[in-house]
């Protein structure tokens, strides 16, 4: 069976999760799952694709990635699956895996036809991509229509996003900017503040900021041995740029 | 094996959920263990119990529940066991199991026999309940003596408790209060506000307040891509209820 | 395959532990994984030897630990593999296994030899120590150089650390300070107040604060359904100790 890999804005508190798993354990008693995070931009599926098409080359080949940031459940949002590369991910169509299927060679989305009302219209991970995970995991087939690429939310969205896409525990803004080596000359900002480059932290003084290409090849603000999002008052969506001078 | 699952208060953070699975997998290594929820109200069983039943139907059938929320560690509340339907609870007797027992269609009490003194007088989850789940997963049976359902804590609590028993990662308030669609008409009162039914997030605008039916079958207090929380400081404990005039 | 043990101050929240994990399950898709902690102290690989050394009961034995509060990351310091009474180590030599070693019967030290550059210079958990763990849980030997004992970081650390430790889920600050039955008698000082030792929560009234001997043999300070960090104002790496008077 194919490892299924949890991907959502539930949180660790509550018992989101939990329900998740119940249902995916119930069906599949053996199943190998993978929280990856649980703390997706909370309504925010633009910001939280970036960092799950980040996130790509650490999960296992072959995996099935529940992806669910979700603000429009119970609406009309598609539910869909998108294969390439060996991996599946299912969720809501809502932009949240636009940016990683620019990442495939192939991808291939469908609509999921649902047999029956999900059990509940505000907890579809629970009752419908829980249920289709495992399917997919197990090598049965859930009921596929295709479903053409162009139609697909977030097709718009540019390759990098100039915002802050996560604060993480340690107090760093991850951005949705790809990075480049070529880019360590240039001078980030944020807020108005200027923040130059600097391989890793040991590289710069205890409490001093800096930007640097992040271990998802994102850019990544942040301040050694202290918090980014405190000392420059960051959070998700906040605007970050290179400065046309840097 | 049975499938182990953990519903406790001791948080995603610090070390008590680790070791409590390290207790469980040092016996048990192949054992299938699910977090639940480790966000159970702190020192409040009461609580507690109107959420751990709410998921019951959401947890695998023959699972092996360990609950735990018990501000009364160390002290002479018995450890008991509770099976029906299937399931089978283990933990402190302070009521977490009372509302969970009704719902069973026929629940057996037992008390738990130690054989010896537990390794600790503040830790019982490590080690009283998960060594006894790791029996009762495996199909040994623990020392149990018989104990009278009418005896045990909890017994003379309300079927709805009319309170908010959980704020959630996004804000949302759960209560105490089973859904029933009859009540769609009425109005909800928390905190002298009232608030509306609606079926689901997308059926108000953003930043509005509403109450629904939630996945686990209790009436909830949300704001859409807000936190209701906030808007109407909520938290476990306060008093809610329908307005008589809704 | 031995299990894997995780103890770092990654945190709950976004996906470092996610990461870590889907390191490990890539090459070792059976493999058993315990998350012990993530909520080691933040860039204090001092206060977490304390913590760490405490939990070593309560891990399986023949366990592989992956060990990482790292706030030279990308710096020097020498990826290290400890071994001693059935448990293995790996991690960056900052002092954070110090105190552990002092509780092997038999304490042997290696040098990762690495045999390429590590994919980041930021995460050395997923790029370095989980892949070594996952061949020292496998049987297979990583590239290893003994590493003298006596150059290792932390040698001089104090066998107690009169220090917070640790604030928890609930409150309790836990100190690097072990419990002994003879020190019932001593008032601790924090923060110049004087605080009692009892047994356990319930010897003391709803609201009153005490010193025990918590669940892994060190002294904690807690307030009875309280909490001690706000009521004493505590946070990791506050002095606390006996009063000479005590």
């Amino acid at each position: 069976m194919r490892p299924i890999v949890l991907a959502t804005d539930y949180g660790t508190s509550g018992a989101y999760v939990g329900q998740l798993k119940s249902a995916i354990y119930t069906v599949a008693p053996g199943a190998t799952i993978i929280d990856l995070t649980h703390e997706l931009p909370e309504f925010n599926p633009r910001a939280s694709a970036y960092l799950l098409a980040s996130f790509l080359e650490y999960v296992p080949p072959e995996s099935v990635i529940v992806g669910v940031v979700d603000p429009g459940v119970g609406s009309a949002r598609l539910p869909v699956v998108l294969e390439g590369d060996g991996y599946t991910f299912t969720g809501p169509d809502n932009g949240l895996f636009s940016i990683v299927a620019r990442k495939l060679s192939k991808a291939r989305w469908s609509e999921i036809l649902l047999s029956s009302e999900p059990a509940s219209n505000t907890f579809h991970g629970r009752d419908i991509f829980a249920p289709v995970a495992v399917q997919l995991a197990s090598g049965s087939t859930p009921r596929l229509a295709p479903a053409p690429a162009e139609d697909r939310a977030g097709i718009q969205w540019p390759d990098d996003l100039h915002e802050i896409v996560l604060v993480d525990h340690f107090g760093n803004g991850v951005t949705g900017i790809r990075y480049r080596p070529s880019d360590q000359e240039r001078i980030m900002k944020v807020h108005g503040e200027k923040v130059r480059y600097a391989p890793a932290f040991h590289c710069v003084g205890p409490g001093e900021s800096f930007w640097y290409g992040n271990s998802n090849g994102l850019i990544e603000v942040a301040v050694r041995e202290g918090s980014a999002a405190e000392r420059l008052d960051l959070k998700t969506g906040d605007p970050v740029g290179f400065d046309a001078a840097g």
